[in-house]
């Protein structure tokens, strides 16, 4: 089966919504942006044996390869609508692309997100989605937007994710059964938080989602907003599953310095608190404030009021990978 | 240096247009589709050893990687915009990432594009690009339009780039200098037709690029279309290169069959045909008559009127690999 025949088959969408004009199959996708909208667009790609062990499952990779996508969607406010998928698999093996293909197809309908172009190609594992969404042009989420005196907000419980590749790295820590299946799925499927950041479009000053980890997606936030960040450690969402199976100090040591959660990092200032209440009832993503902007371009940890000197050790593709 | 400075530090361009309202450096880019416009899409990925020898410079790998985008956007008829670039790199080689930065930035400001997003991760050389562009939407160009009688066209001189490659994958074939240098610069640097493509969006009953070889393409093309075509053999544009380095008989093979050229292929109605010529007068590229739509389903070649079979070894990745 040609390259031609493998995206046909496995990755054309059974139909398109009226804003495709030419989805998959010729050489170029025609998509239409209505009026009042903004083009928001990213790419992330990942990597056998860097993003993810060898021997995921096809099911697994095509999650997360859309999902790390649909959360940049989500870090911008955006609403993701179509995606291009460039796959480049070592052979041409039937049951692996099926599964691949459905389990993308899954999370695409999930979201509302829409195939319009690919590329098939041979050669070592390597997914690379490039997605689109749209946005009011009356505005959007960027890292840049913090101010001093905004509260530091994320979303769900960061550094599960990075307790899952532990256990996948180390087969042999104990864990009970039901954390471990719990802390995989958190890595395996990490939820994009699409609708919260839809949500907090107009309500939160900066954002963007959590990758690298807590403490140094922090950095980088306050970088872009050119400012600082003071982080309480005991205001961390716990996770029970962490602190079972790792110990209290490691769990803490996930938290802040774990990538991969997908989670969104945000500020709000004092006159949305309110509203981002209702956000939060709304979706039903829990958010915890962990900190507060400050004007001395650091990231300052403390515990209980006393400051904490936090050794960087952020998740980098080159250094770490 | 990690990930997030190799792209700020080699891929944030010096200043974008207008249209672009968030660039590089966010978890995505914002982009402004003006009235009247549709978005084109496609995604072209390009690995080593598959569609470049070992050894390419980075130079070339990157020309290659944005000029196969352009072409699809040619193929539309769409004005290319924005592109993000998915990098994967055994190791983080500053020689090499700056000499890639600085021949895809060229290219991007002869043809207008600019970067947008990227990401660059660690693993085997694998380039991928997702282009953008824009086209009126009053209409586009597809692979499906084609109708009988309809005169069927390429641009430039198709099987060169073939020609090149054979050269490089064959170091003791014996080739005059001027020859062996025009081979692979049309092997190394395809020229992306844009602006044909942009002024056939109108004229051209249908348009694709010429990738995967001439016979095979327009089998595809006929098959979008649903009907056939006739190729006067003779008519083929004649490389004095490739009649020269490879005989005449070998010539005409590479011309049907060798892939990686990127010129146009389409179809025009007779009662375009003079609008035709001012086109081919104003871009200043070849355009030669290479057969006619029929209604047949059927590529059928013919040589001086007599019809003539042709064993079809069009290029595919995952067979051809």
């Amino acid at each position: 089966m040609g390259e031609f025949d493998l995206i046909k088959r496995y990755f054309t969408p059974a139909s398109y919504s009226a804003d495709v004009l030419l989805g998959v199959g010729d050489d170029a996708a025609v998509l239409a942006v209505p009026p009042g909208y903004r083009l928001v667009m990213a790419v992330d790609t990942i990597v056998e044996g860097v993003h993810f062990p060898v021997g995921t499952s096809a099911a697994d990779i095509a999650y997360r390869a859309l999902a790390v996508n649909l959360s940049d969607m989500a870090a911008m406010g955006a609403q993701p609508r179509w995606f291009t998928l460039s796959l480049c698999l070592p052979d041409s093996n039937e049951q692996w692309l099926s599964e691949f293909a459905r389990s993308l197809n899954q999370l695409a309908i999930r979201y509302g997100v829409q195939l319009v172009g690919g590329d098939t190609v041979k050669g070592p594992l390597n997914i690379s989605i490039q997605i689109s969404g749209l946005v009011g042009d009356d505005g959007w989420l960027t890292r840049s937007g913090a101010r001093l005196g905004d509260m530091v907000f994320v979303s769900g419980v960061p550094g599960e994710a990075a307790g899952g590749l532990q256990l996948i790295l180390n087969p042999q820590q104990q864990a009970e059964e039901k954390y471990r299946q719990h802390l995989l799925e958190r890595f395996y499927r990490p939820t994009p938080r699409v609708e919260l950041g839809v949500s907090l479009r107009k309500l939160a000053s900066a954002a963007m989602d959590v990758s690298d980890g807590l403490l140094t997606d922090l950095r980088k936030l306050c970088a872009s907003s050119r400012c600082g960040a003071t982080m309480q450690l005991e205001s961390l969402p716990a996770s029970e599953a962490l602190s079972n199976v790792f110990g209290e100090s490691r769990a803490e040591e996930l938290a802040l310095q774990g990538g991969d959660d997908y989670e969104l990092l945000f500020t709000v200032s004092d006159k949305n608190l309110e509203q981002l209440d209702s956000v939060i009832a709304a979706t039903g993503v829990a958010c915890t404030r962990i900190g507060q902007i400050t004007d001395t371009l650091t990231v300052q940890c403390y515990r209980n009021g006393m400051p904490i000197e936090v050794k960087d050790a952020g998740f980098d593709h080159f250094n770490a990978g």
